[in-house]
């Protein structure tokens, strides 16, 4: 039985209180229907986004794929679409690595561990590694600290101890849903319209883009060096912000993307100290998104936290107040687990209170998936010499690293065979970003078509060969230069001999 | 080795020419570093954003925690902390069922299929099923289509076509991360700026008026009625239309919670029916949250869907263009998996350029984590009667259901008999939300403290007892009422009777 008590509620809201469910529609509802929500209707701001990873070529891709299973696929020129535009090993044939399923296969079901069977089926290590994991974590289906399980961020930031030489510490460390959440939180929580302006390389990873069309705060290209192999110029940064201080407009923060996406190029640490330095002299919010740090394939990889960290003790007082955040994600590297959404970022420098801001940003969203972050910490920890997983770890790790360094050359040596075609040797990543010297006549017919050359070039490929590639417009690239990102992943090497059979073809059409 | 050519960039961008890497901070810079971001600075709408799930109580509450482990914790008056502040059922003493993790635990290393010792751990049942959803699925490792794998798509379709009775396409599913991620993306393309409203209800679950908040888009509140267990007034919701018309505000949509969240009511067909009538009428979007579907203590749960389309069969052409969006979570119900992150919306009668809007949005996040789109497909496909795993699953199922159903009656029980509490039947979901006559005393010392009485009363709770409950004002209340949000999962009934000799003390003592 329920109670009833006069309130206060009836002295504010007299309507309710009389109101009784009595009526029920059971003649013709006496009103017109108003019309439906039309897409010029919506956010602005979001309908500007634009995301060319999955976009047009991509739609089409998924169109063809349906088709090849139809009876009219027999007319297609090609039996497969090889995906070659989306970094997603384990779509192709990259297998995860063993260690990190097994773990992850005991953590979903902890009652195995107290299974007879259980020696014949998971080496010791294992065992042990999901115990700690169990533990620490309590149930994956119970929601974590926003910011992640404590124990696994300790890991983390033992983890980049260890990588840089330079201590973090747990509270640093945020896991996120794959690196793009990361993103999301950053970009919206610095942006405050158009008076806040963000550095982004170009050709750039799309997401940076996208978010902050939805924001609404202006983008400020800075172009990477296509001839210096995609490099960063940061005398080009410190002008660019003299500039817009002059225009207004108050940047906020620098993107950089190491090793590069859609370039295939690492930062060296002489550049990356002069990028900071600028960040330092305008106080700008450093974004590093390291997100390939284990895809590398000529050189090392240097952390924007080493490089940082290595300043401020060089030259007291001078780098204190740069801001980073640096980002990874189980997505890339040999792990390749895009599906499980695994990621962090570690930030530093920030003033308490915009962390906090931060931090109330992830606790809206409540926690990142708590599998994700488990495999965060197998990613930072993995089997050490003389456990029990490690030798077959490390087989499966070469393989992989291998794999992708071999693809990338053959890649690298194709493009450069096919004619006016120029690309960089990608030192790491997942892709090449070759330029391509479209003709006169390919271009006049883009234009007639309504789409840009590149897009059109990436059409004729997909539609002659089964091959999704992604146009460098996407990307961003200088006006007039053409580009093309391939992921290096697809399996085998007839794929790539396609491409040329078709570029040749392309180029003979069109000629002028 | 690298080849040089000139091209257009040399044009556009001369200064990257002739750069060279030959320069090293060897020297000590000569700049004045620049200060830090405040957070005044920062987006003023997201600064603007309260989540008091996990605010200020919570974070007290962690606090103590930390003390209680520490030799200081010997003080408090307290040996554990109850968080009865988030639904959050396996933090607490709820098992997982057995069947869905049997069966991730195979999606996460699908070489057990190929184990001899296979048949010793797992049922038939769950075998079968992960082998149907490694067929489809492929890798949980891998990135899914954008809007979630094909097969679970088209799995959820079918449960909805059997709840309802009308027929659900797999094209109107899209899987989430979590239910959040759909409010996202819902109210973020929706809302477009100051003069697009949402009519949200209040008491609300706070991540709406958060989620709005960021966006800059006008809460329009109307209040539940609490004297009618929290149902809602249709002919409020006119009425707010028409005057939000007539102040120039275009109402976008309408967020129902049913079951309630903060409230634990459930509405029935006829009010749905009249609140459909009015979206119909004014165009509006409803957003129809109903991610507590599976917990119904009293009643039954009837689906928005099922309602709008027994409308349309029965009032041809004056429901057609009602848009719905309805939200459902693997969070909640008996499956409590909060941390898996897995959900879904399903999306029906937008115009096809809005539903492609909202496509982009997710394929910018790449995809929901993939475990959790299996775990979705699992919850609306349980073990059949004749399968395996039928028998301990229905027991597993039952008895979280009728655990959470005691607790909801000790609750709502032991509310009533405090002095000044008045609290609602819960008929579903996994809450109180009790209102609480605090004497004028306390209310005058909440005043000097500068916070919410609901606050205060919260915050003595917690110091005296451990529990942690978040207060009213974080959810929205009548102004001058005061209530308490509470989770009824905390095991035991102790912690309920400590609770009411709290509540004793704290009326004695600000009694007037």
């Amino acid at each position: 039985m329920l109670r009833y008590r006069s309130g206060l509620i009836d002295k504010v809201n007299p309507v309710l209180r009389n109101y009784k469910f009595t009526r029920s529609l059971s003649s013709v509802p006496n009103f017109t229907p108003a019309g439906k929500l039309k897409a010029v209707q919506l956010n602005k701001h979001a309908l500007n986004a634009k995301y060319a990873v999955r976009g047009s070529i991509p739609t089409k891709a998924e169109e063809l794929r349906a088709k090849l299973k139809s009876p009219a696929g027999k007319e297609l020129p090609f039996k497969q679409i090889i995906n070659a535009n989306i970094g997603n090993p384990q779509q192709l044939d990259q297998k995860p690595l063993t260690f990190y399923r097994q773990v992850l296969s005991i953590l979903q079901y902890p009652e195995l561990i107290e299974k007879k069977e259980l020696g014949k089926l998971f080496p010791k290590d294992v065992v042990e590694r999901a115990k700690i994991l169990v533990e620490n974590t309590g149930s994956v289906g119970a929601y974590s600290h926003s910011q992640g399980v404590p124990y696994i961020r300790k890991s983390i930031a033992e983890f980049i101890s260890k990588r840089d030489g330079y201590k973090a510490h747990a509270d640093d460390i945020f896991l996120t849903t794959g690196a793009s959440t990361a993103v999301s939180y950053l970009l919206s929580l610095l942006s405050n319209g158009k008076s806040t302006g963000f550095m982004i390389p170009i050709p750039q990873y799309p997401l940076y883009t996208a978010t902050l069309a939805i924001q609404n705060a202006p983008v400020i290209p800075y172009y990477l060096n296509e001839q210096e192999n995609w490099s960063v110029n940061p005398k080009e940064l410190g002008k660019l912000c003299k500039e817009n201080e002059k225009a207004g407009i108050d940047i906020r923060a620098l993107v950089v993307i190491t090793p590069g996406n859609p370039t295939g190029s690492v930062l060296k640490q002489e550049v990356i100290e002069e990028i900071l330095e600028v960040a330092a002299e305008y106080g700008l919010v450093v974004i590093a998104d390291e997100v390939y740090q284990e895809n590398i394939f000529k050189g090392e990889f240097v952390s924007f936290k080493k490089t940082l960290r290595s300043l401020q003790e060089r030259f007291p007082g001078k780098f204190d107040n740069v801001q980073l955040a640096s980002l990874h994600s189980t997505s890339k590297g040999v792990s390749g687990e895009c599906g499980q959404r695994g990621g962090y970022m570690e930030i530093i420098g920030f003033e308490e209170e915009v962390r906090q801001q931060i931090l109330k940003l992830a606790s809206i969203s409540l926690c990142p998936v708590v599998t994700g972050q488990a495999l965060v910490q197998l990613m930072v920890n993995p089997p050490q010499p003389g456990s029990e997983s490690y030798e077959l770890d490390q087989k499966e790790r070469s393989a992989i690293h291998n794999s992708l360094k071999d693809k990338a050359t053959e890649l690298y040596k194709a493009f450069n065979e096919m004619e006016g075609v120029e690309c960089q040797l990608p030192e790491g990543s997942m892709y090449c970003f070759p330029k391509i010297s479209i003709p006169q006549k390919a271009i006049k017919i883009a234009q007639e078509l309504g789409i840009e050359a590149d897009e059109f070039y990436c059409h004729e490929l997909l539609m002659s060969t089964g091959i999704c590639a992604v146009p460098g417009s996407g990307f961003g690239q200088v006006p007039g230069t053409y580009h093309v990102r391939t992921t290096f992943l697809a399996p085998g090497n007839q794929w790539i001999y396609d491409w040329q059979k078709f570029h040749n073809k392309f180029m003979e059409k069109y000629r002028e």
